[in-house]
């Protein structure tokens, strides 16, 4: 018997026949003797439609104006969700973000969230309902909605699993917890048990799509305990909570992440003078490009190549600044390189085990894989590899650091391009 | 230069280029000096398409899951509205029903109009927005979305037209303004300039579609003038105001109304004691059946027939009670006729004007129009014909009035099922 918050994502409602699916969840959860407060993601593809909607009217929407047209998607769901319970014979009640106390800034778009006050949500669980939260929204100091951005239903539950006191944040998905590397990718990769905090982050920041980064961040600072599990099965997923909650021995590496959606972008040539980088990424900044990666060669006659890597998404913001500052740093050109793919090891373990690195690009190089760029955190180590030798990348480490599971169970492997498809995660 | 209220219903936001449209109609009442509120119905059938969604879960979706469900619909059509207005220029925002200030009371489905506090739309608007408001939409003291029922949105205009003071409460449909009959029926039907509250209140409760009777109501309460008119011309179309408002000499009828949507039923050989009809009409109106026309005719034998219409809507509950009914009311037997129309006269004129009916009647003999049922009030006389004649009514009572139009032109004359799929008003 506990109070526990259970989260679904838009594929988990996306349908009728879905959100019955998940009522059937709810229901279990409260014969079981839990109290339960859902929170629910906008059906499918509805945030995508909505946005397009705008974009037959407009370029640039006011975001007041888009959180308020995003924000009826899961207004829907979470009537749907309300009724199908009440249906069923649980009394149900869905509530807005407002309604659910998600308080925000006014960041239209992307909010943070200040505070969170669910007195309504508590009386209905005190009451016997099951109650629905829409995720994704909350309220401004205005009274304007808000939405969270990218990972925001997630980040309601955490954010409503630490008001109501729960004593777990569920987060289902269509993948039954977190695993040691994506198993289409590594079939030899193991599902976890429990993971902590900080590596989950990594993991998180790293690629791995199940559970977003800001969620992660949100739990770890009021420390709940986030069940990472499949929509479509019984069976207990991965824990994510504190290291000292973590009973077992820590490995030297928890998983291996990777991530094909980045770009890399070249300056060759770059008059090699102090203040040249620096004039260049915050050029980059202030464009809204979020650079991740850098690496910067000095070249015999005094001029650098600068490299670094950015999402995709913000190719052309970054294509802009670079062709604006070529001249300014006196580069030659500029190239970009759409076929790369990180790969990142990720283990608290690592900080008490030296020879991690060394060993990582041992495996590579056994395997032929060639390190186009490093970067290190003292939890982590990224190489950026050809997006062609991404999966083999993930493959030997994972071998090498001792992950792969005894069973051997053969899965369709994935192109790096279907795998970039189906690792953009929703929110 | 004036502080306007302009409404626009579903079928004229129903599609990003109706949205330019309307844009275009607030932009102009905007450059012409004008202050300008909107109000907005959901986008052409997006209403019934939640509806039906809804359906696909439960027949009987708790009323406050409704309400959320459905004010989306609203809420979608105000946000894309403010932004294609910020897209031309304009400085828009979008409220919803709470933020306008329109409160209501907890009854879902059609929640009634307890207060207007519309203080952010007015600041709005000093500070030069054109606000654009969900209509149809408000909020219960507990703070829970509730809807207005049909012609919400009509309602939801006019209460802000009270509530900011505006001069002009524009209403803008398909049709070009208030006509002495609907033209696709009587094609010399003329469009009026002006109509008092009192003739618009029973033509819209007789079956004219333009404006719902809810709306004129409430506009009469706070002496709201309401301007029907066109949202695809520029003409005037008709003012509805306090009688004192117009100056011209009242004719003794100001129009007639037809209404196909109602259907007869008829309980034969009912026992002629007293109370009979007091325990059927009140077992109809638990059932939440509607009735409008009564007539009861006393036959020979100590049996009666009693006859009453109800919209066809409510004829399952009509039937269900009826036949539970027969055995208590000895009588022989039921049956129903679909195939009915109501044609009524109306006029504030009539009161002062003996011999109307003894002209209508005269009017429908001499063009072979067999009369039904007959109903009156002081400014209405409704009389219930075979619907196959309702055109031919409507035509002949036009004529016999003196309401035809010099004008002859001539219009596709439509079918009664196609006027009475025509007639149906969303909100």
């Amino acid at each position: 018997m506990a109070l526990v918050v259970a989260k679904f994502g838009g594929s988990s409602v996306a349908s009728p026949e879905r959100i019955r699916l998940v009522a059937n969840k709810l229901i279990a959860l409260k014969n079981a003797g839990n109290d339960v407060v859902a929170v629910v993601s906008a059906m499918g593809k509805t945030t995508d439609e909505l946005i397009s909607l705008s974009e037959t009217l407009t370029k640039n929407p006011p975001a007041r104006e888009m959180d308020r047209l995003m924000s009826t998607g899961e207004q829907v769901s979470m009537s749907l969700m309300a009724m199908e319970l009440e249906e069923r014979g649980y009394r149900s009640m869905s509530f807005t973000g407002e309604q659910a106390g998600l308080y925000t800034d006014s960041r239209h778009l992307s909010a943070k969230i200040t505070d969170i006050k669910p007195v309504r949500l508590m009386e209905a669980v005190l009451q016997g309902f099951i109650p629905v939260v829409a995720g994704f929204q909350g309220i401004d100091p205005k009274g304007d909605i808000t939405t969270l951005g990218r990972g925001g239903s997630d980040a309601t539950a955490v954010a409503i699993a630490y008001g109501i006191h729960a004593d777990e944040c569920a987060i289902y998905s269509d993948v039954d917890g977190i695993y040691t590397a994506d198993p289409r990718v590594a079939p030899r990769a193991h599902k976890l048990d429990a993971i902590n905090y900080d590596d989950m982050l990594e993991l998180s920041s790293s690629g791995a799509g199940v559970l977003q980064a800001r969620a992660v961040e949100f739990a770890r600072k009021y420390n709940v305990v986030i069940h990472a599990r499949s929509t479509f099965s019984d069976d207990p997923g991965t824990l994510v909570e504190g290291a000292d909650a973590i009973m077992m021995e820590q490995a030297e590496v928890t998983g291996i992440a990777h991530d094909a959606s980045e770009v890399k972008v070249t300056l060759r040539g770059v008059s090699d003078k102090t203040g040249v980088a620096a004039k260049l990424f915050s050029a980059l900044a202030g464009n809204n490009v979020n650079v991740d990666m850098i690496i910067q060669n000095v070249s015999t006659d005094g001029r650098a190549d600068i490299t670094f890597t950015c999402p995709k998404a913000d190719l052309p913001a970054a294509r802009e600044v670079v062709e604006n500052m070529l001249q300014k740093v006196s580069a030659h050109d500029y190239f970009v390189d759409e076929s790369i793919a990180k790969v990142s090891i990720v283990g608290t373990g690592m900080k008490s085990s030296p020879g991690v690195a060394a060993k990582a690009f041992k495996a590579l190089a056994d395997n032929n894989v060639n390190i186009q760029m490093i970067s290190t955190s003292p939890i982590r180590l990224s190489v950026v590899v050809s997006k062609d030798q991404m999966a083999l990348a993930v493959r030997c480490l994972h071998t090498a650091f001792g992950l792969d599971s005894d069973s051997d169970y053969e899965e369709k492997m994935l192109s790096a391009e279907e795998l970039a498809a189906k690792s953009k995660k929703g929110r």
